[in-house]
């Protein structure tokens, strides 16, 4: 069992994902700003394990303010929510904890400051086991739609690490195969912070299932070449129409996907997808710290100060996805209707 | 002046492509195995340059050949052939060196060792010189298919560095800024052996030409925010119907580029055409070592030991392809037809 993120008394612990597979290490961290500090640097990433953390920093926020009266605690509580809010823009989970934390907060608020603090500890809590749940129902929907001895192309990591456990993507991998299915997956790297190479190789690895990695480059190769029968990606933000917001890259491999006839789908709980936007254009895609593609584990690889660009999400236009597995069921082409009677 | 490989009186020089940008090192090679084991290596890389290297190579082999006798020669010239020709399998300038060096000592085989050593000398210079040349024509006639202003995505490392100089991509590149026109680069940093950040990023800095690099997994994001206008890549073999072999991540590119009505072109000098086979399934494959993934610059980023695949080119369909440059003209759709009279 992955521990990804946990609660403990102590304060909210995390594997450091940035350390892997080199080096299993935990932090502890007892303040939210620690935690909003370890969702930017993507100690933790993910946006499913993004939603978890931002509840978790919520709730370790608000139970370690010193705030004496209600008054004090709401200023305090603004400021924890913008702080944790304003830690990565693409991922709607983000967002989604802390409206729900919000919402929370204004329905309890009138108990006093004591109940609050208790209750948005079990929100975070509840949001952690939800998450997992989440993850084991697409798993056993979605893995209706992966075939026997199926070789399948996943990129990135949506997996046990990018969630509170279990994973979207890899959970349905997973599910595949406690099914009695035989599945060999293909991972991209995933440059530049090779969630595919460090942590997808690193899970599968733990987990028996077969993992083959492969640069980003090769993965239009080896489709044309006729070795993989399906990808399975997640998503950090999905639009109303089925737009998919995802790592940088997953665009690519849906059009390749599309031009091999290999089906392309995509799985993420519902608190991944955005009703309130009517399309991907109106997802905002982060840029990060260029350093981090001119430099790999701190080694520099290209020439000093190169102009480099770093976006790190694409979106994948709804017309290349075949199907959208969620924990409320499987949304179908057209998306936007089916998500709409999903949501 | 990048200065690729070089004949001196004391050997082959040539400068070290795995350690560049970081380290600007020269390597001198004073028997032809050191040279087969540099192509080996990549020390030196790139369809043009290979070629020119295996010609220095053989030259270099019989010129410190001991053989006494014609017979000798004979045998030691076999070897010197069959170790130069055994290093790389995909590009086709290597055989297409070796095979002009041994047509050639053939031809003046009855003329005597010293002969021998003298012209096949001689040759490889030509070899160079005429690579470069033809760097220079497919780069006046290439450049009229770039606009002004244009935002050029090119792969892995087409330039001075894979050629005697100027480059085959680059070399199109540069011409049409040396035309006036103002050019802006997008350099994919080409995993595993990142010629595109180590290398096409250090020559276009070097020569004042802007560049930012992207890792591969960008190309289509930046395709479908219509930032490209074209793109412009090099080949390590072309088969008589206008299937290209070149690498890994080429065929990637040219279909997102097709997705996004980008034109994409290929510049090759014909000594990289191979009209023996009629297409690109017969182009065999080059596997790498696993390491080059496993690996980057030394520092792991898989788990130890993790199965990995390293196909080092890939081939991209003659249909994803606009046009051919080539130091005889350019070749157009429909390329089994152009390639043809071209040749």
């Amino acid at each position: 069992m992955i521990r990804t993120i946990e609660w403990t008394d102590a304060g909210v612990v995390m594997l450091d994902q940035t350390r892997l597979p080199n080096e299993e290490i935990y932090h502890i961290y007892t303040d939210y700003s620690g935690v909003a500090e370890a969702i930017r640097a993507m100690i933790i990433r993910g946006a499913p394990a993004i939603g978890v953390a931002a509840a978790m920093g919520i709730a370790l926020g608000v139970k370690k303010s010193s705030a004496k009266s209600i008054e004090e605690l709401d200023r305090a509580f603004d400021d924890i929510c913008g702080v944790i809010a304003g830690t990565r823009p693409t991922a709607v989970n983000l967002f989604w904890a802390v409206d729900r934390m919000k919402a929370l907060y204004a329905n309890v608020r009138p108990q006093g400051i004591e109940v609050i603090r208790r209750v948005l500890v079990e929100e975070a809590l509840r949001v952690y086991t939800e998450d997992i749940e989440a993850n084991k129902t697409m798993g056993r929907l979605g893995q209706e739609l992966i075939p026997d001895n199926a070789r399948v192309l996943t990129h990135c990591n949506a997996g046990a690490l990018a969630t509170a456990g279990y994973g979207t993507a890899l959970g349905v991998i997973r599910a595949a195969v406690e099914a009695g299915k035989k599945i060999q997956v293909f991972a991209d790297e995933t440059r530049p912070f090779l969630q595919g190479a460090r942590l997808t190789a690193w899970e599968l690895q733990k987990d028996g299932i077969p993992v083959t990695v492969i640069t980003d480059n090769m993965a239009g190769y080896f489709m044309r070449k006729g070795d993989i029968d399906c990808v399975i990606v997640g998503a950090d933000r999905i639009a109303a129409n089925g737009d998919v917001a995802n790592k940088i890259g997953t665009y690519s491999v849906a059009v390749l996907a599309k031009e091999n006839n290999i089906p392309f789908f995509v799985a993420a709980p519902v608190s991944t997808i955005d009703m309130k936007i009517p399309d991907g254009s109106h997802i905002l895609i982060e840029e990060r710290n260029p350093d981090e593609v001119r430099k790999i584990q701190g080694v520099a690889v290209t020439p000093a100060g190169i102009p480099v660009a770093n976006p790190a999400f694409d979106v994948t236009p709804a017309r290349y996805v075949g199907a959208i597995i969620t924990d409320l069921g499987i949304a179908r082409t057209p998306l936007s209707e089916s998500l709409k009677e999903l949501m």
